[in-house]
C-alpha cells in the first residue's frame, strides 16, 4: 500500500519528483563533470529559480550544503568573531546554540519552554552580541516566530547579523532580504525530496565578515563561506556536490514558480487552518501552541489525551503516515506536516479518519 | 545515445543503479524518519556491507558525511591538536594540505611533482606530527602509493595517526586497519553511485583523541568525530543523512560482495592492464607515470601529442566519455577512469577506438 506522509521530515515526495528524478537518470545527469558547462547550467538553474521562488537579491549568495545543520557551524563560523545570540524555544534552536558553544563562541541566549514564541519588543540582544539566531519554525514544538517580528528586531539592530532557520517553512515565510542577512532551509521539508541537502542564502557583508574573521580566527576549512562564494560565482562548489539533489530542488522550484509562490502559502494556510479548526474542536485532542499568532502553518503540534503511539498505528492502517510529539513529547503529541506535496483533499481525508478514531 | 562514462567522478553509474533506485522510489523510503527502525535497518545494512567489503575491524565505526572533502576537515579537527604531515604530489593531497593550515594547524608537507610517489623509506616524518596524511590514489595524476608502503609508514610511527584518501580507489586498496587509523571514500568514483555522499572509517582511537582535544580547542560542531560515533552506535546520524544514498551505497557493496572483492580487484588490474598496455604501445599517447609500481589501477592518465579535447570530442562520437588532464595538464593529458561500473568488453572497446584515432 502506497503510504501519504504527513511527517515533518523526512516528508512526503512531491508529486512530480519521480517524473524529475527519470529525467535525471535517462539524461545521465548522475555522471556529469561537476567542472562541465552542463553542470554549470544545471547549478545556475536551480539558484535562478530559488531566486524568483524567494525573492532573493542579487546582494545574496544561494549555496549547496551537505544539510541545514551545516549552516548552522558555517554561519557560525562567519558571522561570529567571539559572540552570538539566540532565541531558543525547542530541540533546533537549542542546537544552533550549541554550536555555538562547540565552536568556542561565547552564546548568550533568551529561553523559553517549548510551545512559546517571541516578538522583538521583549527581546535585549547583548551588546557585543555579533549574530542574532532566530528560527523561523521550531520543528519540534510548532511554534512559528512571525517574519514581521523578524523584521523589526533586525530593523533594531541594523548593525548585527541576523540568522533565519527557515528549515521545515520554506518557501512559506515571505522574508525581506534587506533585512536577513543569512538564512537556510533543506529539501525534505517543504520542498518534497529526499534528504541530503542543505540550502543557505547569505548576504556579501556577511562574506566581509567572514574574510575579516579569517585573519585572526580559523572559520573552518570545508565549505568555508569565501571559497563557496567564489565557486559559486562560477555556479560551482568547491566540492563535488550532490547533482542529483540540485537538479531536482531546481525542478521542484520550478513547479512552485509555475504554480506562484503566494498560491502555495495560501494553500498552505487553507491546510493549516483546516487542520487547527479540527484538532481545537474534536475530543481527544487539544492544541498545544495556545497563542495563534505563533502557531506554526507547516507543523501542526496537537496534544492528545490516548497515546500518540495508537494514533499514529491506526491511521497508518489507513495509509497516512504522521508525526510523533519531540523529545519529552513524544508520546502525548502528535505533529502533523503540512507542506505542499499533500494536497487539500488529502488533508480532509486526514482529518475525516482522525475525526473517526 | 546513451553515454559509457570513464571519467574520473563522477562515473559512470553501476549497472544496477537504476534497479535499486526504482526498489527506494517503489518502497518509500525517501519519506521515511531517520529516527525509524526502519532507517536504522538500513543504515545497519550498509554499513554491515561496506565492513565485509572492506574487511573493517568492530575497532573502527564506519561513519556517513556530505562528502569526503569533509572527512579531511573532520579527520584534522579530530586527530591533530598542533601538528599535521601531509604527503603531497597533486592537487587532493594539497587540499588535504591545505584544509590543515586553514585550521591553524601547523601543518608540514613532503611535496613531489605530480606523476611521482612515495616509498616510506624515504619519508621522515617530523617529530611533533599527530597525523600522517596519505593519499592512497592521488586522482589529479594518477599515482598510487603501495598500500605495502602505507602499512610500513605506520609500522615505522606506531604513535602517530595514519590517514588514507582511498577517494577515487575504495574498494580497491587492501588496507589492513589494524595499522590504518582513518580512511575515507565518496561513492561517485569507484561505487558508481551519483555524488553527495562520503565515508568516513575511523577508529576508537581517533575517538579518543577527539575527546582529548575538545577539552582545550574546538574541535568543530557539525559532524564532530564524538557526536557522529555516539548515533553510529544506534545505526542513526547526527542530522537527517542522505537517506538514499546510504541505501544505494549499501546495495552496491551487496552487489560487490556477491561478486567478491577479491574478483573486483583482479579484474580492476585486468581493465588496467589492457589500458597501460594499449597507452604504451600506441603512436600518440605514452604514460605520463614512469614508475610502475605507483601507476594508479583505477586512474589511468596518458601523456598525449594531440589536444587531448580533440580526442575527447571525437571519443565522445563513439558513445564514450574520457576525462581530460587535471589543472595544468588538462590539454596534454587524458584521464580514463577504471572502476567497476565499466566492464573488460567496454574497456576493450574504448582502447579500440582510441587505437582507431
Amino acid at each position: 500500500m502506497s503510504l501519504t506522509f504527513f511527517t515533518p521530515g523526512p516528508a512526503q515526495l512531491y508529486p512530480t519528483f519521480e517524473q524529475h528524478l527519470k529525467a535525471f537518470v535517462e539524461n545521465q545527469l548522475g555522471s556529469i563533470s561537476h567542472r562541465s558547462q552542463q553542470y554549470r547550467d544545471l547549478h545556475k538553474f536551480t539558484v535562478d529559480q530559488l531566486r524568483t521562488l524567494l525573492d532573493v537579491p542579487d546582494s545574496h549568495a544561494i549555496l549547496f550544503l551537505g544539510s541545514a545543520s551545516e549552516a548552522w557551524e558555517r554561519i557560525l563560523f562567519s558571522t561570529v568573531e567571539l559572540e552570538s545570540f539566540h532565541l531558543v524555544n525547542g530541540s533546533f534552536s537549542k542546537k544552533f546554540y550549541d554550536y555555538s558553544n562547540a565552536l568556542n563562541k561565547y552564546a548568550h541566549k533568551f529561553e523559553k519552554p517549548m510551545g512559546e514564541g517571541f516578538t522583538a519588543s521583549e527581546i535585549e540582544v547583548p551588546e557585543y552580541a555579533e549574530l542574532i539566531a532566530t528560527t523561523h519554525n521550531e520543528t519540534s514544538s510548532g511554534v512559528q516566530m512571525p517574519v514581521a517580528e523578524i523584521h523589526k528586531l533586525k530593523q533594531r539592530h541594523p548593525e548585527k547579523f541576523i540568522a533565519v532557520d527557515m528549515v521545515s517553512s520554506a518557501p512559506y515565510p515571505e522574508l525581506d532580504y534587506n533585512l536577513v542577512d543569512t538564512a537556510f532551509f533543506s529539501v525534505q521539508k517543504a520542498f518534497g525530496l529526499p534528504a541530503g541537502l542543505g540550502v543557505w542564502i547569505v548576504s556579501e557583508r556577511c562574506l566581509k565578515k567572514a574574510e575579516y574573521i579569517r585573519n585572526q580566527y580559523s572559520i573552518g576549512a570545508h565549505n568555508d563561506l569565501p571559497t563557496l562564494w567564489k565557486n559559486a560565482q562560477n555556479n560551482e562548489t568547491p566540492a563535488t556536490p550532490n547533482v542529483m539533489g540540485i537538479y531536482l530542488l531546481g525542478k521542484v522550484a520550478e513547479d512552485f514558480n509555475r504554480i506562484g509562490v503566494s498560491n502555495i502559502r495560501k494553500e498552505t494556510e487553507h491546510k493549516a487552518e483546516l487542520l487547527y479548526k479540527f484538532i481545537e474542536q474534536a475530543p481527544g485532542f487539544s492544541l498545544f501552541v495556545k497563542d495563534k499568532a505563533i502557531r506554526s502553518q507547516t507543523v501542526i503540534v496537537a496534544d492528545t489525551i490516548s497515546l500518540s503511539a495508537d494514533i499514529i498505528k491506526q491511521i497508518k492502517t489507513k495509509g497516512m503516515v504522521i508525526g510523533s510529539g519531540y523529545g519529552a513529547n513524544k508520546s502525548t503529541q502528535l505533529r502533523i506536516a503540512n507542506f505542499p506535496a499533500t494536497s487539500v483533499e488529502e488533508t480532509e481525508r486526514l482529518i475525516y479518519e482522525l475525526g473517526k478514531l
